[in-house]
């Protein structure tokens, strides 16, 4: 799979993993919904805090900026059509009043009109990308 | 969701996520096919190592074995159908010669007979469930 290719897949798909890591060095993984513009995954939380405590992933990522998020096709009819690309960078959280954030959080409208923003964005800045597909090469 | 029936979903779920810690506090993700068997998580690399460097997610747990592994359902039409359940747990590497290996690889042949064990057996031994369903309670 091409740079080009890998990155496509990954911007069209619908649905992404991320995984964080708390103070402990223990890994966090939830599903979110996402938009890539340039080098930045941009997410937000559309669940209203209910508690105190900040969600896991934001507390996770104030402690240690590394996130990975994981995008994957999986087949059980064909198992020569599976592949994967991952994004590994550095997250940033951004307030709601930020312009980048009111930025990321029109993406995100646009692309998941469901959505209602009510947390902070989370911003990942890729450093690297990894991609892998059963197919081999193409 | 119940604990009983987020270990079904969990259970009978055909791909799940992986993330892992590296040495620096860095987290890995890949996408597994797995069998769970009473509260351990069971996967094996069907590739053959091309190189003499392991495979990431082995390293890791070699140096830290917390692991989250991760089922969840999307649905880009209905976002009240939306749930995932996560399990959280301590990693050990089986040699495919070990009893327990040998066990494993039958339960994920049985399971996917696509698959061709070839690598080391990474068995979790779940110590935390999680679950949300945007449903809610139910």
């Amino acid at each position: 799979m091409t740079a080009t290719e890998a990155r496509r897949r990954f911007a069209t798909a619908r649905v992404a993993r991320l995984a964080t890591v708390d103070g402990d060095g223990r890994p966090h993984l939830v599903p979110i919904v996402f938009v890539l513009a340039r080098e930045t995954i941009y997410s937000v939380t559309d669940t209203k805090p209910k508690r105190t405590t900040e969600l896991r992933r934001l507390q996770n990522v104030r402690a240690n900026p590394d996130a990975s998020v994981l995008v994957d096709h999986y087949d059980d009819a064909n198992w020569s059509a599976l592949w994967w690309v991952r994004a590994d960078g550095a997250a940033r959280i951004l307030d709601l009043d930020e312009p980048e954030a009111q930025h990321a959080v029109q993406m995100l409208s646009e692309r998941y009109p469901q959505q209602r923003a009510a947390g902070p964005v989370l911003a990942i800045d890729v450093q690297r990308w990894s991609a892998w597909s059963a197919g081999g090469t193409n």
